[in-house]
């Protein structure tokens, strides 16, 4: 089958490109010195592929990727980076990891999740820590208490995480370098309060700035956006989606990539006809995106590809990835992880 | 089951809300001068109460969509009012529809369009034409060529659509009537052209100033969010995304609504706090959305309603819509018409 062939808009990732950012990164960071963040790509298919290159241990973002990623064979060391206070949903997961053999460890930042943790049965924790970002995580004088809430509850706690998302887009990386460091400082000082062997943190854009955590959490090297192509790193992109042009006119053309297809949050996705030239965008609708090509004119039935701008809620708009080397199909994975 | 119990982030609709919508729509446009268009809530359980209210012809983006309606016995009358050349997708669509006994109608805008309705064994088109938002349909000086193609390869031409999209959030309604108006007449003139019985056009942001039309595709006027509530129209708020807050500090709170739960293209959403004050939102992240409530703090555990500001791209991203009424829950609907 030929990637003109597949049915539009089509999430299309290249496994050489893949293979290539797999093989790239599992250099700078062997085995469990990076775990993969599955919310990324959502396909444990493509986790699989991570396996292949030596990360056995992986990041979830949600119970459900979680209990999919056990069932599926590759919950060695799973986890659940992401404060979650549903008792019930928290206990299906414990069942689902139980039932496969699997081991997840579950982030906590308050009294509230520790007990939601201890309630659903869950063994293992990790105090999250605020390092900057104004999202979840305790801030580090609380860390040692929080882990002796765990602790008081029967449950081990293996260390302490920190995401510093808002440092992957200092686009100088001398600066982004001491920023992180500050931020791993303020992870340290929580780690100090809080024990345990597991210093998580870090994210594609800073995947190469570590030198002090154990591992690094990065989930869009693997297939990339034109966000993080910003960075300079060494990731090429490796996923697209695939439109048809369905309309066109001599000032412009449609084609079916819209919303529902394509995330804009980061900014409006590239277009290019496919081996043919870039384009200018004008707009995305639901089902469509208008452009004109910066070269000659689109015709209908010309393929496009849409490149991301931002590839985790991209990905979590589609069922398949078509798995393909160049223009030949080789396969199809599943987006199995989807949901909550 | 109380709101409260739903698992988050949850898709809720509020039943009595949306029958005062539909109510609404029904007195303004009864039975067939309404198509409602699926796409704004790709759930047939909503389009049953749509034709509980006497709409019996709907609109479609997508060949799915055709056929999930067909499937569900909602197909007397359904228009595809979206290009689509993937003559395979076509074919599917049209066996469902002679299985299951529906009637469906494919928009068309170019000879390419024509040739795979008519590949696909597609019986009846509708001429779509270019009324000034710079995305489908032909020019109306083509129209009637393109409904001499169709005629030529053996199909009916029903007549002709034309959607303003562009002038749906013209803000002062005298001037949205006044554009309305020369859309129509560039709709009338390929009319001209074109024959047939139909004539198609207009959106929620316009139901009410189409006096020559047959029919308007409204789908949001059933849900509503923030955008279209600029307008001023008859129709209320009812849906939302209720989200449960995981992480809390006295300057911001977090909750479980990110963007894989909640469309951006259209400005944030507003966040509240459930029964409580509104506030202020930083920003969305793949998995929260962090916020400042106008009065007090927020704690871990409480619950927050997030209102989108496109209805379409929401409802898109979730498997279920919780059916309430107020915080009771009543029913569960599947979001059944995803996909392409």
């Amino acid at each position: 089958m030929d990637l003109h062939d597949v049915p539009t808009p089509a999430l299309v990732v290249d496994h050489e490109l893949l293979s290539r950012n797999l093989e790239a990164m599992a250099a700078a960071r062997p085995g469990a010195t990076l775990r993969p963040h599955v919310k990324a790509h959502k396909c444990t298919a493509l986790a699989a592929a991570q396996a292949a290159h030596g990360h056995t241990t992986f990041t979830c973002a949600t119970p459900r990727e979680v209990a999919g990623m056990a069932a599926a064979g590759l919950g060695a060391d799973l986890l659940l980076a992401n404060e979650v206070l549903d008792v019930r949903r928290l206990r299906d997961m414990v069942a689902a990891c139980h039932e496969h053999g699997a081991q997840v460890t579950v982030a906590v930042d308050s009294a509230e999740t520790v007990d939601a943790a201890a309630s659903a049965g869950v063994a293992n924790v990790l105090v999250d820590v605020n390092v900057g970002l104004p999202r979840c995580g305790c801030p580090p004088e609380h860390a040692g208490r929080i882990a002796d809430l765990a602790r008081r509850s029967a449950m081990t706690v293996r260390g302490v995480m920190g995401y510093e998302g808002h440092l992957m887009m200092v686009l100088d990386r001398a600066e982004r370098q001491a920023k992180v460091d500050e931020a791993m400082d303020r992870l340290f000082a929580a780690h100090a309060a809080v024990g345990g062997d597991l210093v998580s943190a870090g994210g594609t854009g800073t995947y190469d700035l570590h030198h002090r955590v154990g591992e690094v959490q990065a989930g869009s090297y693997a297939l990339m956006d034109t966000d993080y192509a910003r960075l300079g790193l060494p990731f090429v992109q490796a996923c697209w989606v695939i439109g048809t042009v369905v309309s066109a006119t001599p000032k412009y053309a449609v084609a079916d990539v819209g919303l529902k297809a394509m995330a804009t949050d980061h900014g409006n996705p590239t277009v290019e006809l496919l081996d043919g030239p870039g384009a200018d965008v004008w707009f995305l609708s639901d089902e469509h995106v208008t452009f004109t090509p910066h070269t000659g004119i689109a015709e209908v039935g010309q393929r496009v590809r849409v490149t991301p701008s931002h590839i985790d809620p991209t990905i979590a708009k589609h069922e398949t990835i078509w798995v393909v080397n160049g223009h030949e199909v080789l396969d199809r994975w599943p987006v199995d992880l989807r949901g909550w």
